[in-house]
């Protein structure tokens, strides 16, 4: 692990989710660039002090000259180091597991996307939110057509922490994630927006081409932006998970009276730190021709499903109305709720089966090697590239008084 | 009364409003403009033959001239009728209680509004909405400063009524509700998109200064939008209800870094007749620098308050935690809902003691006339004009693809 | 009317009630004893002086020999009163509505009962959580055997409003509803238990058998319950709505190993008016082999449907989830909220339907006369006398330090 | 670890809670009686094939004498084999952490917290609800007194699971726990009404001294109870976590017209396996003389304060409103939802807690030992002993015909 040293918040997290279900060994790691609180948060962590880095170029390289160097990396420092570790790391043929935003920029990021490819490494991103098991299940609706084609998004990511200037208090989060160099150019956008953004593209299938956006700072001294909104339009190829030849390409004449039919899914996204009440409340609601669905992540064990013309149902884990992909990914009875740290676990879990199985490929001799599952899913460097070209590109919309752009990857 | 015969919605709405708390006696109404049709629903509504007519311009006369003829009468027709009516009652010296939109052009609205002022007669639009207590609440809260200066203003109203092609299929409503010759040029934000405007503007007393938006059609030959996307600039005058002269002006300069502070309120607006699941899911969510405060239609005996940096606070009707302008609309105890027909009637009750006023103001001698009680309130013919001045921006917005656009009144 | 002036809070629901679907007119009353008070309530309630009565025995003789003398008579006086005043209309050959509970003693309610089938006249008790359309589809629900046997019914109905001495500060609800003199032997079971129970019996279809209750009094100087519990059997018979010999007779025996199989429904009820954060929380869960339903009354538009082995279904007024019997009694679409004074003038609509069927019957000259529509439904005084019978079951057991006891009809 | 091996449900969930927090590592187990199983089930645990049993006494013995030995021991088996499992290693020096209920009759519960007393062994009980922050919280509420005196506690556990007789399909759980032979007397009211009962106590501090209980089967074969009613009364000492000399004694006198004050906290529970749509929604309601908590174990992170005359909060983890106690067990900021594995981790963090605050004791030389600091709570073994009596006390009752009985710790 690098970063997640004392009194960071995501760095615990990501131990957590490692240990839940067994599957990694912390051994290794270089969690603050303070010497000696490197040491002291090692030891907190119970690492070999002979395994305690304070620079990540220097575990890199030690960890890969060891034979029992570390298989895998997690990245949690702040958004700025991101890029220079995993490329450390990349070159040193250890695979990555990243925080959000990938980068601070979609030329780092493409950057990365490129290197991991070239080294034949997994790159995983950890847009969280993607481990519920009702989020899987929502994805899953889409890809079967259950929803029929996409036609409105609504997804938002509202929290309240930074009502005030707690940045000036010497709170630690507050204080890097409001600071341009290290946060990067969005604010509340970057850490929360670009969620809210990933998820409903993970769930939909579907690539917003094109927003409009407006980024606001409502607290005195703020330096970067604590509210947005965002309206988008997703590229053609209304049901998601598809080849972007729509089958519904045929009807997508004028109207008979003139009145041009709509040809792609259209949503909104707020983002927001100044929204009393809300803790972290990200909720999506997708509808489509069939259907539409709904799912708050402060409530995770409950998918809304509100099938055209008839009752909304409550699907909730581990019970009848869960799907497959929900169903492998669900510890403990229904009614026992599953939370944030379970659905992280779920993503350190996938990877390691995706890394157990690039293990299996390496030392196959088999003609066709062993198949992955194809219900494990994690995001990748890709969707990491995606996040931040989406960030920028609010930015961007913003600064021009909230003209619409394009979603640009690179 | 005008409309409302046979088949219509809303105008049996507006009889159970009018009838709950016995303020009003239905004796004369043009119900329907084909004969046979006027007579049956007038004899359903028990009037008598005499005064059942079927040409509002005759009622108008009629009405007018009889010395036990009509103080108020009540539009309820389609929407291009409003003006034309309005006028008629108007120009007889008639009192007016219209249905919203107010009209299908500002210009139309305007000469509304110049006609009555005129005339001294009072002119309400039900935007019926406002008459649920803990919307008055909510209103009374950021009157007294409760939530500091409002920062954000989230307002939905989504339904799924029209997700098929209903006006195909004889339904009277979406016959005429998807018609641009009846309805106007909004669909879905007419009809619906701006209800959640004017609560949003009552509520915060606020004004929308500039919006871009985006109309979409997403139904196969239907003739007019069923899912808009706004997003909103208030006006500056961050506190609501006051003069445009904000307390916060002072503090309106860059932040240190560089960064702009934002002046005024911003929000978005989605209305949609889509997205199934949702029935009349009106919501309304309004954060300030003190605190927030959320408010569902289907549920509206309930408001949450969340107070910075405290525990949200489920606030009811008829309890310790309603205010004093709820408690004066409340009929019935806590924890016994007050529903649709409620709220419209307490627009209605309103209205009547406004009328009485007038009466009380006409036939007094005193040098000072009696006063209303200022808790009195109900949307009048400028909130009329205000509502057709949003509808026409939308739909300018959406149809330059997305530009921001003022708010013109006139 | 009889009873219902000043201060009054049930006279004017029922006011409300009868006049918002334009059935009733009221034309006479005895609102209050107290003869300026009788004559001020009726001024304000728009009656003839000739027709306000400070004497209800004098207005029965008066009404029955008018000409056009009332038809119906809604008597909402305190419960001690509701015996003698029934017996006087019903003796003038005047159709009844009363309040609940019927009377302070089984033996009085079913002279009532007996007097009223004598002059084959209608009998109606406003147990009004009957008229809520939901609970309406909850009985057609158990009626159709959608829930399969019923085997257990949990019904609550908690309030706060007496959780300190109110009764000592002069409030009048407070004074008479602890008063065991005019409220009778039960307080909170009597005043809401009962409406807990009559509403599980009404949706099962079932009787209560057996009970064993325990009361409470926790606020110092109160002279009647304020909590009760109460543990209930129901009679044989599991599916609602049938003959008692049941379909599932067959299978009583004892299971396998010895343990004996339960061969009919188990309940709990709860009635409070100490439990702080309760308006008037009644809430009902019924479950069968076959899925449960659960109903509340604050939020009255939706039913919760469990049908076994799937996910629940929120089923909602007015939508496509609604039943037969629910659409019947629907005024206004989906998602509009209808709240109490709508339910308690369903009931009222349906006594209407059912005094107008019987004029038609008295003046029909057909062999078979006009039937009613079986759809049309009320409690009636034979539900009545089950309401004062479960009251003095629950005084009789609790009394006995919680002894099981039979619910004794006569 | 004893139990737990493939298949079984709650082995791996306490697996994962002592994961979750990193303070224990699993080293030996005896993880089924099946040799083979036992073997396979250690490997797939990571254990050393060494201290892979398949015998719980020569697991208790061989670890006792290895000097790396088990500090503590996780009993996870069927209930039938707790004592035996619990005695071995309370005798071979050895904590225990022992499911529940914890034996199957209340004299071997006793033998057991003889047994542990006289070693000073550390024994918890793991009643996993009350690792839940906000269970914590509302227990901290009421013990500084803000419900004021307690008056109601309704408390219930309704689940569907058994509500066909899956027992009969060869389902690992359902047959084990509605085995008389395994689960004890009770089926329902042992495996989940138990956990219902533990937790009034826990929360209110006081104890349940008599019930009136009735216990059902539903369905067909079933030889256990399937459904379960309780009326509860709680011992004098109305406010919990104080002595039993109440400060209310004073007011415990008759009152003014007869009614006797009721002196001491009443309550209802209610378990149930065969009500439709319920998974583990277990919820608790405690109503005091100054106001009232709600709690639902589905949504976890909310707890509802409903002070008396004010309007209700929703105390939400991690935030303000969070209590100190709260606040102690949270890992993760507001709005991240902790479920069931954090809570049961939780408890497994505070056990961990007083075994090194043992260890420490033991080693110090200083005359006043290090202190264990207060707000460290898990149920012992005295817990384990009134959740037998409570069992007993049910079953007896039920026996009798639903009689008032004592629950009677020995």
């Amino acid at each position: 692990m690098v970063g997640g040293g004392e009194g960071a918040f995501i760095g615990a997290v990501h131990r957590m989710a490692a240990r839940l279900d067994d599957h990694y060994e912390l051994v290794a790691g270089a969690l603050a660039s303070d010497p000696e609180k490197a040491v002291r948060s090692g030891l907190a962590s119970g690492l070999n002090p002979a395994r305690t880095y304070t620079d990540f170029h220097a575990m890199a390289l030690a960890e890969a000259a060891r034979e029992d160097g570390i298989e895998v990396v997690a990245i949690v420092t702040p958004n700025h180091l991101h890029a220079a570790v995993a490329t450390a790391f990349l070159n040193a043929g250890i695979h990555v597991i990243c925080d959000k935003p990938l980068a601070n920029s979609v030329a780092d990021a493409k950057r990365l996307q490129k290197l991991a490819a070239k080294r034949g490494l997994i790159f995983a991103v950890t847009y969280n939110y993607t481990g519920y098991p009702m989020v899987r299940q929502a994805r899953q609706m889409v890809r079967e057509g259950k929803l029929g084609d996409i036609r409105v998004v609504q997804v938002e990511y509202p929290q309240d922490w930074l009502s005030e200037a707690l940045e000036g208090t010497g709170q630690k989060q507050a204080d890097w994630r409001t600071d341009p160099a290290r946060a990067g150019a969005g604010g509340c956008i970057g850490d929360i927006g670009s969620h809210a953004y990933q998820l409903a593209e993970f769930i939909t299938g579907l690539q917003v081409s094109e927003l409009c956006a407006e980024l606001s700072s409502f607290v005195q001294g703020r330096r970067l932006d604590d509210n947005a909104q965002v309206m988008l339009r997703f590229a053609d190829g209304a049901r998601g998970h598809e080849s972007t030849k729509s089958a519904r390409g045929a009807e997508m004449t004028k109207s008979a009276r003139g009145n041009e039919l709509t040809k792609s899914a259209r949503g909104a996204l707020w983002a927001s730190q100044v929204a009393s009440g809300n803790e972290n409340n990200l909720r999506i609601r997708i509808y489509g021709s069939r259907g539409g669905v709904e799912w708050r992540q402060e409530h995770p064990n409950q998918l809304l499903w509100s099938p055209l013309n008839q009752a909304t149902q409550i699907m909730a884990r581990a019970t009848a109305g869960a799907s497959s992909d929900a169903a492998r990914v669900t510890r403990i009875p229904a009614g026992h709720p599953e939370g944030y740290v379970e659905a992280f676990a779920t993503l350190y879990g996938d990877i390691a089966l995706a890394i157990r199985h690039a293990r299996s490929v390496k030392s196959s001799k088999a003609k066709t090697p062993p198949k992955l599952d194809p219900t494990v899913q994690f995001p990748t460097v890709a969707d990491g590239v995606r996040g931040v070209a989406f960030i920028q590109a609010v930015v961007r919309s913003s600064a021009r008084g909230g003209r619409w752009v394009r979603v640009v990857n690179g």
